[in-house]
């Protein structure tokens, strides 16, 4: 991250790398120093928010951890707040579900919307661009066509959801689900990282009572636009600095209980054991050999087991574990769960354990509107900046608002694929390009929608 | 276990499966109403006993969590305290240490003492006969002879150890460990199962300020003989009712760490992973690849594995695990673990992982004394049992004393040879019997050494 010098550096606008320099012109968007002075401020608030769940004694190189709900995250939200009063002067609102959004109207009040922005809320040790890049970006966007005296068609709508990594997750109640109505009274009493949802709700804001009413319309929005990093490394790799992205993956998570017998690891000879961790093992293998036989992007992830009773000197009794499939079809998705589950009876059968394996939940895959992805195509070339189309293989809450109306999503590289990690990194220049992409995609949609 | 009405047959002597019945003749030892009162007593108190850490509103059958140093563990030795006083009429003591020594003297006091008995503590979520039979048996020994009017030659030591599972656990400094000398100053400092060890030894009434005093001189003792399930399958398996134990076996711990790179399950492509888990997976099969791949009793377990950071969505970036060897030969041990040593750097090299494997804790093998070895098998036979040499897979006690003079131990059968487990099962005729031949082989060795 950037040292006082570099930062001053960067704010007078000279270590733009040579994508960026190509489009030093006076008139183009993007230059000059209104948007150099936007970019200091983005570089500054990514700096000033990452302090909001920091470990302690720890640098913004440390990560963070602003878990939905905690007080970091309350603390990051009035952060959030005050720069959507002070700095882009707009009324923010807090819906039931305790989403923040806030309207800049437009000229034609009969008109739905344009909706940008992303998330706050990290995964626990995570990083500092996850969600919260979009998020600013899409407060300078307003401030942007202040500056430039923009008075849009569209009513504006910055938003920043609450607890996104619940879309990720599959099986949180985020804010974006919520306001695409995928909600049950019964999901209101899960207990998530210790608080009743509906209490967690109320702590930010939220009104759990009226929690209908977050719901928004099919077609009330024009069109809904987020910046986010890629957290893959595609865009890094092929060193383009603006991703179009085509499709969210649709997310499968599956949990299995492989049960054996535990017993005395000492007495007990080789082949009279039902061990449930070698019958995981094997099935962790599987996994990974099933998904990757066939070619294609889709990904199958063992990331949770736990093993019971979990001691040097007993041979494991039960053990339980999650597979995750990512793909763009979902009828992949259960192609390969199919093959899992027959691999998975064959190593119930050899390792004399029983495998019940069943999927605990789906996130369906989401496209993004064709129109809107050549609009950020354009608007990047506008920017004189190289733009490529990918999928994106992470949730968001984008593939939330696909639900309600036309949905682009605008990727920045992510340094080496880094994610959910302390390590997670993109350069300041990216998150400026990609802030830059933001408006005029914006401008361009209000054009023509 | 029995009824009401069973436990009245039993007591009558009527239920004593065949193999008994061939030695019920007026003048064998281990019949007649004295022996058949010896017989009530040990069920009797078998099932007192199990009542200091039953599952609350649970039976015999639901097992023990009688862990050393807890509430159950001192009112478990409360209950043997006031046995040996009450009902054997000795005068324990309790050496720095915390084990429990009760001795009864004998005619020529320049002999070194016979000891014999075993422990109380269990694994948590145990089973009511692992130690439980040895201690209790060891008790009626005493009871056996004031009731025979016998006077030995040798003194007579009954020992009920302290934290015997430390034995088997292989890092823990079990009681029976401390007499044999086996123990550093920084020992007492371990903390385990939230107490500081030398704390856990004064709860019990040992005196840790003293605690090389414990130690017990090489020669010091004539012979220890400890009667013990056997944990394993092979006497049940059989129909065999006495198992002689050659040797106990070497055991060998090596604690792992699987060392990969944590990031997003979605975005992070199946050939660019560094996934711990995959790693530790290949491993805990090669472990039991190694292991079986050649023939021999050797056995080889993951029986401990924690994943971090441990998430559904997130690639495993670590994993640690431990593996567990045993085997009669440390030599064949070293040659196990040099072998999976190889397979690790293998699979390092494939999963793009790094293995690291040390190892952690090494119990010898111990040797039971062949003379003793033959008395116990000639009691047997004196009883009309039949008796089969076998090794014990597990650790005990008896192995720390080997180290300090001739050691024996007699095994009977295990249910299903389940062990460690509240499934763990002796059916009290073989109970009876164990102790019977405890009875005679205590004599037997008195006569002869």
């Amino acid at each position: 991250m950037p040292t006082r010098r570099e930062f001053l550096a960067l704010t007078a606008g000279a270590t733009f790398g040579p994508v960026l320099l190509r489009s030093a012109s006076a008139q183009t968007p993007g230059t000059g120093p209104e948007a150099a002075r936007r970019r200091a401020d983005l570089v500054d608030r990514l700096t000033a928010l990452s302090a909001f769940g920091r470990p302690s004694s720890g640098t913004f190189d440390s990560g963070v951890s602003r878990v939905a709900y905690s007080d970091a995250d309350l603390e990051g939200r009035r952060y959030v707040l005050g720069l959507l009063r002070e700095r882009a002067h707009l009324q923010p609102r807090i819906d039931p579900a305790g989403n923040i959004f806030a309207r800049r109207e437009g000229a034609e009040p009969s008109l739905a919307p344009i909706v940008f922005g992303s998330h706050i809320d990290s995964v626990p040790n995570g990083g500092n661009f996850d969600g919260t890049l979009g998020s600013l970006a899409a407060i300078g966007v307003v401030e942007a066509l202040d500056a430039r005296r923009v008075r849009t068609r569209h009513p504006l709508e910055v938003a920043v959801w609450a607890h996104e990594e619940g879309v990720a997750y599959g099986r949180g109640v985020a804010g974006s689900r919520i306001v695409a109505g995928d909600i049950r009274p019964a999901d209101l009493d899960q207990v998530w990282n210790g608080l009743r949802r509906a209490d967690a709700i109320r702590r930010i804001g939220g009104d759990p009572d009226r929690i209908a009413e977050a719901r928004r319309e099919k077609g009330s929005i024009a069109a809904y636009v987020e910046l986010h990093i890629e957290q893959g490394a595609r865009l890094d790799e092929a060193g383009v600095p603006i991703g179009v992205v085509r499709t969210i993956v649709a997310v499968h998570r599956h949990e299995v209980v492989v049960t054996g017998f535990a017993n005395h690891a000492g007495t007990t000879p080789m082949d009279r054991r039902q061990d449930a961790l070698v019958a995981a093992s094997a099935l962790t293998l599987a996994v990974r050999d099933i998904v990757t036989r066939e070619p294609g992007t889709q990904v199958g992830t063992v990331g949770h087991l736990e093993v019971a009773p979990n001691a040097p000197n007993v041979i494991p009794g039960e053990v339980r574990l999650t597979i995750e499939l990512r793909d763009v079809s979902a009828d992949t998705l259960d192609r390969l769960a199919q093959a899992i589950r027959a691999r998975a009876a064959e190593i119930a059968a050899d390792s004399k354990t029983t495998i019940a394996m069943r999927r605990a939940s789906q996130n369906p895959p989401a496209s993004a509107d064709a129109g809107l992805q050549d609009l950020v195509a354009a608007s990047a070339g506008r920017l004189h900046l190289a733009s490529m189309r990918l999928p994106s293989m992470a949730g968001h809450d984008a593939q939330m608002m696909a639900q309600l109306g036309p949905m682009a999503m605008i990727f920045v590289p992510s340094l080496g694929g880094i994610s959910h990690s302390p390590h997670e990194r993109t350069s300041w220049d990216d998150c400026a390009r990609g802030a830059d992409v933001l408006v005029e995609t914006v401008l361009a949609a209000d054009r023509q929608l």
